[in-house]
């Protein structure tokens, strides 16, 4: 049993985040925080959640926890961080602070400087299944983004293996829930219902040189991706269709066994049988994500699906916090 | 051909209004405004709009228009409706301020002073249908609310004649445009979808007493109204489930002949066969009123819908136009 | 630990129940019975569900278990309940067969002789907070119905203390899995979406008679109820909108009291703060059944939610299993 | 004015059609068939429907009309269509029987000997925009597919000068309508809403053909075309997001002049400003193709947004007549 806090429990990340805290067997959930809500309970801003106060970010006792969730804005959660480190308690944040290791890119992406510089060298970028080894002894995880996350997983077994021929483009949808819960213009239900808009396409989504950087790393010759988003009229859910020219002599059998010894053994991860493809419905509430694969036209062909909020936030975060403290790793997830 | 200007098109009501009027043969649309995106096209809000021009309320030529449309927040409209009239322009105004007589009702539910309490005497309540001899002559209509126009058309006929024979309930239940452009929690996609929520029922909400001053017209002892509003995860659409009990003596056959001798001839409202009920589906998009009728318990159950942006606000204030000038009913409306 | 077998796991409810044995821990799952999809696993026909195997009624081992559940069509599973009871299983039918205690009335509502008419004196009707006591010893329970789950629960206090002073009306709202799994022309996405539709209102609804004979139970003078149910475009999610003319004397507070007093130990019902109403985020994939009160008008009307698919069917079907069996109420259930 | 008939007037498409051609002011529509609802009046099948009588298609008067419009499945309008023109009549097609030039594909694709291969090479392929001078003469018209019609409209500028470098890719989504008004499990409302799934995918949806059939026009190098459709959570409208390499030498600037030249005239397409990228707000109910443009890693990403059921089928059958005809392009089409 350990300690847990969690900052930003007001937003969709947060409150998905609270539930899978409060059900979980090993966790005593010792605080959670709104600045804006504060005073309030939980259930007072979600009619199914469950009764908890939210406390003011600057009440929370954070040397009385083990672990400390942050589900803040980018660049809002990096002095927590820091302020928790050095209160001894362990860190998983949800924000983009600390997913590029490069203070320069963040800069450039998010367009302020770094609020703690110091501490990238150490991050821990936290896509579960390929850094497991490394999650017990992590103080300080940055948890992938939920694009990133189905695009990566999809992705990993064949870049690593050098299959990849070309430009590789990922063209990736989802749900509202993305966007946040703060009511926006493009969030409005009249705006979305009926509609389906790309957005950023291209090369101009933050979570752009978040996948490069991992492709990288898996690849030392990684074909530049483009990333295309798209708001789904749904609440939750990202489906992502990938597409990877490949070098000569990859088939489809081939690659699909190689992604089946890969993932075989993966709590969280189902590479679908042939001719199936990955769909929200196989998804959506659970922490799973499930791979389709073929080849077309010398091109492998994959469908990733995950729910953005658990796979894509909350759950790998409970799944990093498994990880790190040692329990086993589907505790408190489906 | 008449010169025509509207006040506040930037709005659900307001687009839809401009583009009725965009198409109307008889209406050269002089102006439209928006206070916040003056400067902007309105194409530049809606990706399906016109490319018209929105320029900032105060550079309004008054004096170059026949006739004003408001779609204006309520206490926002009536300087404008008493500047417009000092200028010669007939008036049409969508909100709430010219709807009840008393200012001191008006008052009690909107929270503010009457910004013009002498032109609520001149004020016509344009639903159409029931004030046609005297739209030629008004100079200021107050185009009635969405739920009222729903319900209102749905009870006139039983209740004109004295069938009510007890309060009378309004399950009444409109799609999100109804709460406006403006993004809130409570119209986020995420919030909604899947979504199903009553607000303000019994008698609390401010559409109230603009209905139960129109019974009081129809029927000296019209029994009290009780009005129960939900929000329908739709965009566009009311669907009003009205029960009124009857005195003695009335049967659905009876009923029905009433209603479709009241509204045999209208353009725009049909009466249901036996044993079909209306549906959103009847009317969205289209300025009709379908009504379904039948009788259980000694009750009279009528089921009424409308598309709330069309009858219940801008299409209807296009009838109410046509008929205060004289032109065809149905010119421009579908 | 008991051993349970399922009949018609194919539909929605079927399939909710499913999940809900599936993860009980008191429950042995032997089989799974769908006779369009025998020799399929439920995977292949749910993206989301377990890899279990369907297999054809006729091939159900019916003595190896302790408690049979039936979510076939009406008079389809009649002749499984007699099987099921002669093979000393007890039953859990969540079909209409065994709700109406009159087979007269049956053969009137459901249009066909009743199938086993001797087992109506036996069968208990499981709307479990009023028949905890007989749930022990009960051989067949009726599961009650969605819609008069979600309206009796909401009328039970009012009614039973004779507040009633005339017709009780139920508006009552559906989302659409209610209406079954098997494709029709008025659950196809097209025609569902941006719609709402109502249907059988009155006293048409088969519903109707099994609320009467629950309300008569109640109270000696409960008045006609007039149920209106309406098609609303969500995948689950009751929400009914109940209206009872009251007796002089009683006042909103007065109802309150007692309707704390009644629900306040109950895990499955929350009956909420003045001013706030049910809305289906409350409710949706949880047992619960919340319900919203207020009195305007000199009527009491409350807002009653709960998941058709859980409080509705599977999940009360759960809760009068560990009532019959003595497991703790709220095991498997959320 | 013409004399029009049209066969399949029950579906989606069909409804659509009978629609634009009962308001359009240079049609009179003779008859409209439908094999199972004969009988019927289309607003019956259809709430907000003209009250038109749908007739057995074996009583259609073939030799009263100028034109035949088919909305029948693939190999069942055929025959008509012989009949048609051996009564005198021209023909627009919408099914998929004379988009194809070869019997042998046709076969390999439907999976049927075609049924009238003699009329092949005569039919014409009616992308309107690329074949306005020779529809004037044209007996029988292969109206596009919906997908085709997004995809090629897009691609066509590019292609036809020569700029791609590799394979295509085109990503596609489309609403619901698209698969057809018989209810099928997979257009189940509550298998759709909050679902979104990919189907057919790489080279196997009976679109590809077609699409690459019209490529091999524009390019004598045509790149394969992988195509990859998806199942929209909405009633209408096809956003396709088209990835094309790019050859050395051609820049973002240079392709929206090329686009911008070619497409400037045209009535029903819309280059956008660069930045802004296609929506199905765009067009939904309208006939318009809105094309974003942009470049990335040396690939051209194209958004391309139309309605399935106007330019996609409805619509442009129209327009093609109005071309046919002489009729001014626009007429009866927004």
């Amino acid at each position: 049993m350990i300690q847990v806090g969690l900052f930003g429990a007001s937003g969709y990340t947060g409150f998905e985040l609270v539930k899978l805290l409060h059900r979980h067997p090993e966790v005593a959930l010792r605080f959670i925080t709104s600045r804006s809500q504060a005073g309030q309970s939980l259930a007072h801003l979600y009619p199914a959640g469950p009764d908890l106060p939210l406390i003011a970010p600057e009440n929370a006792p954070l040397t009385d926890v083990d672990l400390v969730f942050l589900c803040l804005p980018h660049a809002a959660g990096a002095p927590t961080a820091v302020a928790a480190l050095e209160a001894g308690a362990r860190v998983v944040d949800l924000s983009a602070d600390f997913r590029l290791k490069s203070a320069a890119d963040y800069t450039h992406w998010y367009g302020v400087e770094h609020p703690a510089p110091n501490l990238l060298p150490e991050a821990l970028y936290g896509l579960s299944e390929f850094v497991r080894d490394q999650l017990p002894d992590a103080r300080l995880v940055a948890n992938p983004g939920c694009y990133p996350t189905s695009i990566l997983l999809a992705l990993q077994p064949a870049l690593a293996v050098g299959a990849a021929g070309g430009a590789i483009i990922a063209d990736a949808k989802s749900g509202v829930s993305g966007a946040g819960r703060l009511p926006r213009q493009n969030t409005h239900f009249v705006e979305v219902a009926g509609n389906f808009s790309p957005y950023n396409i291209g090369r101009s989504h933050r979570h752009l040189p978040e996948m490069e950087q991992a492709m990288a790393q898996w690849s030392k010759s990684a074909p530049p991706l483009i990333f295309s988003p798209h708001l789904l009229p749904v609440p939750r859910g990202i489906l992502s269709t990938v597409y990877m020219p490949l070098k000569k002599g990859w088939s489809e059998p081939t690659l699909r066994t190689l992604y089946e010894e890969i993932y075989s053994s993966e709590p969280f991860i189902r590479v679908l049988p042939a001719g199936e493809l990955a769909t929200l419905a196989h998804v959506v509430n659970s922490n799973r994500c499930v791979i389709g694969l073929s080849v077309a036209a010398e091109t492998l062909i994959l469908t990733s699906a995950i729910d953005n909020l658990v796979k894509g936030a909350a759950g790998q975060a409970v799944q990093n916090m498994n990880l790190m403290f040692g329990f086993e790793e589907q505790t408190g997830l489906v």
